[in-house]
């Protein structure tokens, strides 16, 4: 049994009132929001992959960050924004002003005990734009406080071309990179036995084409206009060994993510 | 490392959403929504207990029932409705109103994968009107699924004399009864040398005692006028084995409504 | 003719704006907000039972603190909180959270004239969460007033057997309780050739019998499930008598309550 | 002690909901809902002024029209919107979306009887803007119903010049006619002892200049910088001779507009 | 090619965020608002035409005012709350909250640069209630500024008939008054051809019977159940004469309502 | 005087309903709507230079794609999400929701009209994330609409450096790029003698350093802790020539993205 809830050394949810406060107080705190989904992510991944890894990585992260920056983690956001994953099942999804509401309700009490940063880290595509408007709105009302917000997958973009196999499209909704990922962290989540290759025939010259390859135009289709198993990309691709690697090297990025806060938040 | 989020055999969260269709579209099937909070527990139990204790609960009568109900359980909604412990420290809450709208939302998109019944299984005393109302507004949008709601520590009332060592206003927040389960289930999350009884000094006759004594009498007050630790009780009185036959007993009580609903909702 | 909003010497309606600043000035000042509905209440009762029940409760209380607490009384809340009951016709039903925000404005605006305690006084038991939230909701946003709330016929708990001839289920919806309040009341309202006793096969073992026999477990049914009369309970068993014994004992409770409100918000 | 919320002939509070049910389903029906205000009105009015006149009016145009039209009156909304009143004291007021949401939500619930016809009948001038948009709201989603709204005084344009000896300026809040009205409807409530002629020095060509001499120019501000007192107007010449004129006339003008209505609804 | 959004001497739109700082700082000073709506307005007219007519009034005004009165004016709200129109075809309509809230917050943005007044001037009689309300809700938040509105049209009553040929009813939704202004504004966008004299036949006798002859009665019909065209009105008696006259006339109404602000918010 | 809500051929606002229904009604319809906002641009750009060059765009882009796709442009939604820029002066900003809501409503009720696609086209970096969401809304609820959305200078990624002189940074707010073509649409708009290079000085290593270099960390701080003007990048680099070669080359992309959403529509 593993956790998505992490009571680790710089897990909020682990400590007493008076510890969180001590935190808190000290110079260029950070406070860490991991927000993912529950979502359905094909035949061979569970539903709450996002979760999951958004949550392992803001941990990972805050704990390679944590020599230099009084941090702490609170529990992952688990529903996120996922209308168009809905007809495919196993998905529960926040109406967007539902989900904007719960994100500045959280900051707004969690901030209370003293912070001077706020990261958001997301690990579902569909948030993204959820996450850069909670970060305007948290922004607004606590001028004193540094906050910003990030979607952690595209953190590997300087690097992610050392480690993957699979072409464009590989690395998309439960594709090459998730998978190794999964792998890596909960294998015994991961039914391989049921995965399958799948590249986006995507219909837009200007449209995102992977995690890792944005494009200017945003579109809405239900996912089962996408692909028959619910996922797309290459996760035939993926293994633990990846998983690994993308880990550590996101882990580096993300850390060096909170220092940047922390120092600006000084 | 433990999990609020739990992967076992009854968690949506560990599924596909082949498989969670496939338990949603049996007959009688039921879904568990765990509600916690994160909120100062004194200075001996972690801000998370809610949330671990409902969640705990609500596994375990999901799983002691799943030899006679299709049942799946949520991961925990783990923001509640605290306000009166904010000015302690520790605490996240959400506004009532986008509390109701996420427990709303986390509803309407999870039962589209056919369930027949719905469970709201809360560990938090300031919740309990909020899942009530939940009950309503949920059960008015899904007049063909089976709703229902309760806070898991009233179903000890008809045995907890058996098991209490404390006089009235010792199983209150953070005391015998929620410090017994902690120890039993999350030992390494207690700090037994900073526990403190604590007993409250109620000033309204009509009012609420012991998270098993209630009283007609709704009253607002911030928890700071109410003690000094945080906690109300006597954890002292507390021991794991005291926390292992609550547990049992409660997952029988649970299980036991799981197997009512599953019933009346077929 | 007779009033649900009572010109009394309590009665906020009745009194000038400098009168009811008066009032709110003196030490320990107690505002009073009865909440009733406008639901069917089968075929013998009016649709205003509850809201006349609950304002008729508040004002006898009120008038018995007099003495002892500078005290005033608005204006019944007549919408309230019914979903259920909708499909039986003749109800008026509120959105939940357009309750809650009627009653934190009508206390916000009232609260403006300086009283230091508040109490709600419900008549209907589906208001009684949205009361328990309301308390929460106001007592947050005036941290300096007292804020309480309850539904009135908990309060005959401790005296009911006395006065009860009905088994478990017979003080339900309609039933011998407030019957016998109206006939003692209403009595040109109560159509008696009407009354049909019908007793609730409540299909959950923890669910709720009785209004003065809750029980943990919240559920969602519309009421035609329950009743074919709309009622539920032996209004058959109800009279004048009984109704006038259970008013004065309630208003000597309901006075108690306000006096205890009023000390703690001196 | 008299009533705002009546148990009259036609009054819906006092029947049950088969009652509610035959009006509403017989040809061309006619729902009224009555909407007032609890706000100051200087020294000699009580703050349910506009409640207790327009739920009169209501009442005896319901009862005057019921020869002709099935016709049910709503007890009062007695809370409306009066943000300009509060600084004065003893005015409790909704914020405008919440009064909308619940004239929404009285109508929308109390239109299931299957009315054919609604009128709201409003009493507050502070409300005519919020009843108009009412209008448009409730007929936009009841595309069957035939939905209608006036604020009451407007009514007594025809004719009031029969009666009144003010000028224009003497018939506005709290002056020679809403006296008059309470002076026949409620002498006990009056205090002509604190009446005091306060005529308003409009600033604007274009602005409000008595209840009824309207100008194409809103504005807001508060009551206090137009009156000492809290009334506007010249109640001095009120007496309860032209408050039986205003009333009877008045009762025929809307007794027609519910026939109207009616007509329009079959 | 014309525009809306004007870009003239006193457009906000067209001046830098010192300059607009500089007139909002100066004694006295306004900030007009211009509301309109797209709607249907027959076959004859653009649907643009409200935000068109209230955006040239408006600036006329504001230009003419303006040796007086430091001012600026937004650019038009163009989109209004018109459901009746919705069923015609070319209507674009807000909810009516989401254009209150629109309003708002474009008044309180607008207003943090120093303004001593606003009047909103809308051209939208469905819009009309609306913008009392938004003087309201704008009025209360902003206690030290002089907040005002009004709907256009209505200015001309006191000259109107040194004008109109039209009887009562001509002067409706797209009728001589309109097409009128139309004519001398954008005669390019008016096509003559396709205007056809269509005279409201109204059901009501205290409903509003013209722009310009209003009633105490409000009521809700979708549009196409008054006129077969999509106007009502005689638009074939218009000429860019009687626009020009109009116009003219109204401009000076509008100026001398903006000194009347101005003077009060001094 | 020039125009942000254009009268041309394929502007909404300039056709009656009939002319609306019959575009609306072609086969690969495509109803465009765009968006910009009034905000402070520094000392040298008018505040409406989001929307001016977001309209100019939307409106070119529309007629060179008319030939092959029935095509209409809504005027401007002025009004964006601008709160890091209130405190410099000169702007007008809605809250979030409220701007989700004001496009929500303007794509529900014009899509009315049987148009088979939508396009967004924003052009103010700080509603890009509220356009992605108002996609996803938008396209979740018509679930027969092609639903798109873009910033449009992200499309000048591809050819940008052809025409650019600036570094990187060079090209943010009211820098070469927008002043270029504010140059060439609007020269009398801009005050070239207040132009002033200022380049950001980004803190993050991995945030946006320019219009057309984003980077994946969002931060939210006030636009005068960047900047002097109010503006960032080099305008003294802008001018017509370059302004009128961008322009060409947006309008050729966007054509194209408009025939790609009609193709994806039919």
């Amino acid at each position: 049994m593993t956790a998505a809830m992490r009571l680790s050394a710089v897990a909020w949810a682990a400590k007493t009132r008076r510890e969180i406060r001590d935190v808190g107080a000290a110079d260029g705190s950070v406070l860490v929001v991991p927000v993912g989904s529950i979502e359905q992510h094909g035949h061979h991944l569970p539903v709450s992959t996002d979760t999951l890894l958004a949550d392992a990585v803001a941990h990972r992260g805050a704990e390679r960050a944590a020599d230099d920056v009084p941090i702490l983690v609170t529990p992952p956001v688990w529903s996120g924004f996922s209308p168009h994953h809905l007809s495919l099942g196993g998905t529960i999804s926040l109406e967007l002003d539902d989900l904007l509401d719960a994100l500045a309700d959280v900051a707004d009490t969690a901030l209370e005990n003293g912070f001077d940063g706020l990261c958001f880290v997301n690990g579902h595509g569909g948030n993204a734009a959820a996450i850069n408007n909670a970060v305007s709105i948290v922004g607004k009302s606590h001028p004193d406080v540094e906050v910003a917000g990030l979607t952690y997958f595209q953190l590997a973009e300087p690097f992610v071309d050392e480690i993957r196999e699979s072409e464009t499209g590989g690395m998309s909704h439960g594709g090459e990179f998730e998978t190794s990922l999964m792998l890596h962290l909960h294998p015994e989540l991961v039914r391989m036995e049921d995965a399958d290759a799948e590249y986006l025939d995507e219909p837009y010259d200007r449209g995102t084409k992977d995690l890792l390859v944005g494009g200017p135009l945003a579109t809405y289709r239900p996912f089962e206009e996408y692909s028959d198993t619910g996922a797309i990309g290459d996760p035939k691709l993926a293994n633990a060994e990846k998983g690994e690697k993308l880990l550590d090297r996101l882990t580096d990025e993300l850390a060096d993510v909170f220092r940047n806060v922390s120092e600006q938040a000084r």
